[in-house]
This record gives structure tokens, C-alpha cells and sequence, in this order.
């Protein structure tokens, strides 16, 4: 693996043709929408490019990909953007893993699989980093390449909220708007649309709500069951491990989603002062401080349940 | 009234002393982030000057008003921030109704209360224009200064998802993080975080979901006993009423909540195709087309729901 900055990238995109860009299994804001900016600004400079992901690309993010035709030919030059790993790519992409020639990507855990990698672990998306090779290579982004970014730079920032923002994120904001990028309706299809389904099982997810600790410990709990009656899809769960955590008072939030065969999943949310890669370690798992998970697998989903809120309450040193 | 350029506003703070600035009701982020960031910018340049509201400052904005002390002196040059009309005035604030000097609002329905008016009715926040006021004035935001302007400005944008929001709204809000602005802090107290009361009245409130006219109507109610039963406060019913309208394939989305003698006070809101405003008018209300409100005179919870969602399914032309 050899780093490289984007000017180094943006000779190499000049130089070559025939692009295939990867994105990771489960494909979200970030993952689409740096993928179809780099294929549309590779195209609009005379390259033949397309994005491949081995899962169906949700159809919320219809906007960015519909209208957008896959292209025939031989795929020449790999490209990754938004894969931390190559174990992260799925079905057809998954052919590609051994011989991707550049990653352009934000996670500083990347595991460094490409030949060449062009990776700031401190943008906010990989679609801010998108945004800036394209800046080099002197592309203007037109509406659908504005879009697929501003889709990226969003999603992974919680729509500007998470202290991975930084003055530059806001001006690249800006500037796609400038470029027509229509941010009210990507906010709104992103962060302020449900289907019934999803909110009826947030709905019954709420009823499983308790507190520990004194209220400094919260904990939901995803069933098959309610999986079952609200009819929501896996993707639906998305965002849900986040609400315990957001009860004022609360110092870890843990959701619990019941598995088969015993396992159950846990995502464990923490304040500043508590370290929730630590509390999940302690069951195999892992992460980052604020936010980490692991599965423990017991006879039922209370023993489960208890023995994470055991592990919990001894990491914020308090008495249940 | 007279309308005046922020050149002119300038021109005024700087040759007057002893300001008091006057917010609205119930005040939010904006009322609260504009008045306290006005009266920074006007000490910061030796000026006197004290916020005021007639109703109490709500804790989450601790981190605007924790350390501001209330200076002494006798009002000379009222001025009044993100004010509409004068009547949004309460307690003490009221008796300074009639003499106010200078009114800086982002209202497009600015009644025009006040001597002079600098009103930008496009301006998605009060606090933008203050920021392009005290820029006008030349003096540099600190990070107080800083915090209560970017408070405003992501409050009245909803998190920078409504379509208000314009690619300047970004750029002050970069340009306030080089200030100092803490946004990771604000935009997390302003919107991902609820009392367990909160959370407790929202999920009783989605347990009384209804569909009507095959899914493009939602209605959730907010009724005395849920509020005692959760304990929430009316401020914690904010932000409730959009809850319906974010369902996939709704097109109005109408909450109502019981109030005492037989009221029933609806909040609804509508897609691009529908006037909420119309359907408020027939029960004596407003509003804008987006979002309307009226109080609705029933025997009963369900004849005041059925009256409004036969306006409901009448304004989108569906059979029920």
C-alpha cells in the first residue's frame, strides 16, 4: 500500500480509463453517493465508469442513481471510496477484493488493501473527500454529481450534528449548494421520512424502554417478534440504537436485538466519561468510546440483558 | 415605521447607549441566540445593553445565558429581535410595546411595530441577520458571541434541513465554528436530547396512530391524560405535530391535542399539493401552506378528529 494525495490522484483518474468503483455491503449515504459523484465526474471528463456494490443500493437514494445508465465495457482501473476493509464488500464486488488499485476513503482504521490510498481519517464523509478530487481535477459538479455528495457529506454527519464536523464541511455544503444540489429534499427523504412499518416497530421498541442505574443507564430491546408484527425491514433498525442514549440523564444507552439461535446483539452508546468499546470488549466486541458493539449469547433475552447491564453499571462505578 | 438597510442599523447602535433588547414568548433558540449575541456584540463595543423576555429562559439554552449579568441601567434605545408582532410580547416585556426604536426580524409578516425595521424576510433565522449586522459593525464574534448565533441559526433550520436554508446559511455557520461555535454541544442539546418524560409522552402519543384515506392521512393525538400520565410539560409537546407527516405516503399529517372545555386544538401539516392553511381556515384558523393551525369545539374527542379528517380527506379530492 502506498499513500497518496489527491493531486497524485487526480493525475492517476486522468491517466487511466475504464474505472469500476466498489462500495461495502449495506451501502449507505456515504457509499453511494461518493461512488455515483466519481463515476458522473469521471464520465463528464470523457472516462467510462461504473459503480458496483454486491447489495441492492436502498430506494431511498433513488434520486441519485435512477436515470444514471450502467456502461459496457471492461472494467481496467479499480476504485474502493467509503470501504474500510475489503472483507466489507459483498457478492459480485466481492471478485475484486485482491486487486483494487486505489481507495479513496475517511476511516482512519483503514486497513490499507489497495495498491495506492488516498484516506483522511479526519473528513467527516468520504464523499467531502470526493468532493475535493473532483475540486482538483478542475470538474464543476453539476446537479446529479452536487446531489450524490451533498448526500454523503450529510448522512455521515447525522445532517451537520456530530463533532466530526468542521468549518469546511459547512463550505462544502455551500458550494454544492451553489453547484444546485437540492438540500432540503435530501435532508427531508434522509432524516425526516419514515415508512409506517419502521415507526410502528420504533413504536413498539419504545414500550420495551427501562431504565438503570437511576436513569443513567437506558435499555431497548429489538425482538424477532417485534420485528415480525411491525413488519420493518433490517434496514429500518438503523438509528434506532441511538434514542436511549439521547434520554437527558442517561450515561449509556444499550439496544439489544435478539438474534437466532441465542446470540443477542448489542450496540452500546456512552457519554464522554465512560468508554463503551471497553464494556463491549468484555463480551468480545468492540469499537470506538462512544459507540461500540458485541454479541452475547445466553438462554434468554434476560440473562442477556442483565449481564450488559451488569457490565454498564460497573463502568459508570454506580450502584443499580 | 421606516425600513432600514443593516448599514443604517449599524450606524444607530453605534450613536445610541442603553439598549434593551426585547425577546417574544415562549422564546426559542432564535429569540434567545439573537437577543444575548445583540447584547454581547453591543458590550463588546462599551455599550450597555440587557436581553428581555417576559417569560422565563428555558434551561437548555443554560449555555447562552450561564455568566450573562444583567447590567444596571435606565433602557434608553429599545430594540426588538425576531419579533413579529408586537402582541408576541409577554410580562414585563409588554410595557415596552409601544416604544420600540429598532425592530431586526426575519419575519415576512412583520406588522412594522417599531420606528425602524431592518426585516429580512428571507433570512432563515433572526440570528443570521445579527451576524451580518455585527460583521456590518465590524466587530468579531468571540465564542459566546459565536454559540448564540449558531443556536438560532440551526434552530430555525431544523438542523439546516428546511428549505430556507440557503448555501449563505452554511457559510455563517463555518464561519462561526472558526469563531469558536461549539455545534457538536448545540446541535446535540437542541435535538438529539429528551427528558425520559418527553420520550415516555411521545411514545403514548404514537400508540394513538391512525390512517385514514388508505395511508395519505396520519392523525396522532396528544390528550390530557397522556400529558399527566407522562408528566411531559407543553414545551416538551414541541416538534410532536411533525411526527405524522413524516410517514412515508402521508400526505397530512394532523395532531390534536385535547384541551379543556371541549377544545381540541389541531396542528396540521401538508405535502407540496396540499393547503393546510385552507383546511384550518373552514375551523376559524391559519397558517401558512405547509402548516396550519385551528381549535376545533366537540362533545368529543372523536367528533372533533372525524370533523377534521373529513376537511383532510375533502382538501386531497380521496375517497376515505
Amino acid at each position: 500500500m502506498t499513500a497518496i494525495t489527491l493531486e497524485q490522484a487526480a493525475q492517476i483518474l486522468r491517466e487511466h480509463d475504464n474505472y469500476l468503483v466498489l462500495m461495502h455491503k449495506s451501502p449507505d449515504g456515504d457509499a453511494v453517493g461518493s461512488a455515483y459523484a466519481l463515476c458522473r465526474a469521471l464520465r463528464s471528463i470523457g472516462k467510462k465508469a461504473n459503480p458496483l456494490c454486491g447489495d441492492e443500493i436502498p430506494e431511498s437514494y433513488f434520486f441519485i442513481t435512477d436515470g444514471f445508465e450502467i456502461q459496457d465495457f471492461a472494467p481496467e482501473y479499480i476504485i474502493s471510496v467509503d470501504l474500510a476493509t475489503a472483507d466489507l464488500l459483498s457478492g459480485t464486488a466481492k471478485d475484486y477484493a485482491d486487486r483494487i488499485d486505489l481507495c479513496i476513503d475517511h476511516h482512519g482504521s483503514n486497513t490499507g488493501y489497495a495498491k495506492l490510498s488516498a484516506v483522511d481519517g479526519k473528513s467527516p464523509s468520504c464523499a467531502e473527500i470526493i468532493k475535493k478530487l473532483i475540486d482538483v481535477m478542475g470538474i464543476k459538479a453539476d446537479r446529479e454529481i452536487a446531489d450524490a455528495i451533498f448526500t454523503g457529506v450529510c448522512t455521515d454527519t447525522g445532517c451537520f450534528k456530530y463533532s466530526s464536523v468542521r468549518p469546511e464541511t459547512h463550505r462544502i455544503a455551500a458550494d454544492l449548494m451553489d453547484c444546485g444540489a437540492r438540500s432540503a429534499m435530501i435532508c427531508r427523504l434522509m432524516f425526516d421520512s419514515k415508512s409506517p412499518a419502521k415507526l410502528d416497530m420504533e413504536r413498539r421498541v419504545l414500550d420495551t424502554l427501562e431504565y438503570a442505574a437511576g436513569g443513567k443507564i437506558a435499555f431497548i430491546c429489538i425482538s424477532r417478534e417485534i420485528m415480525e408484527r411491525s413488519g420493518a425491514t433490517q434496514g429500518d433498525t438503523e438509528g434506532v440504537a441511538s434514542i436511549p442514549r439521547q434520554i437527558e440523564g442517561v450515561r449509556v444507552g444499550i439496544t439489544m436485538k435478539e438474534k437466532e439461535n441465542g446470540e443477542y446483539r448489542f450496540s452500546v452508546r456512552a457519554d464522554d466519561d465512560t468508554d463503551a468499546s471497553e464494556i463491549c470488549r468484555k463480551f468480545g466486541g468492540g469499537g470506538h468510546r462512544a459507540a461500540a458493539g458485541c454479541s452475547i449469547y445466553a438462554d434468554s433475552p434476560e440473562k442477556a440483558k442483565d449481564l450488559m447491564i451488569a457490565a454498564c453499571i460497573e463502568a459508570i462505578g454506580e450502584d443499580s
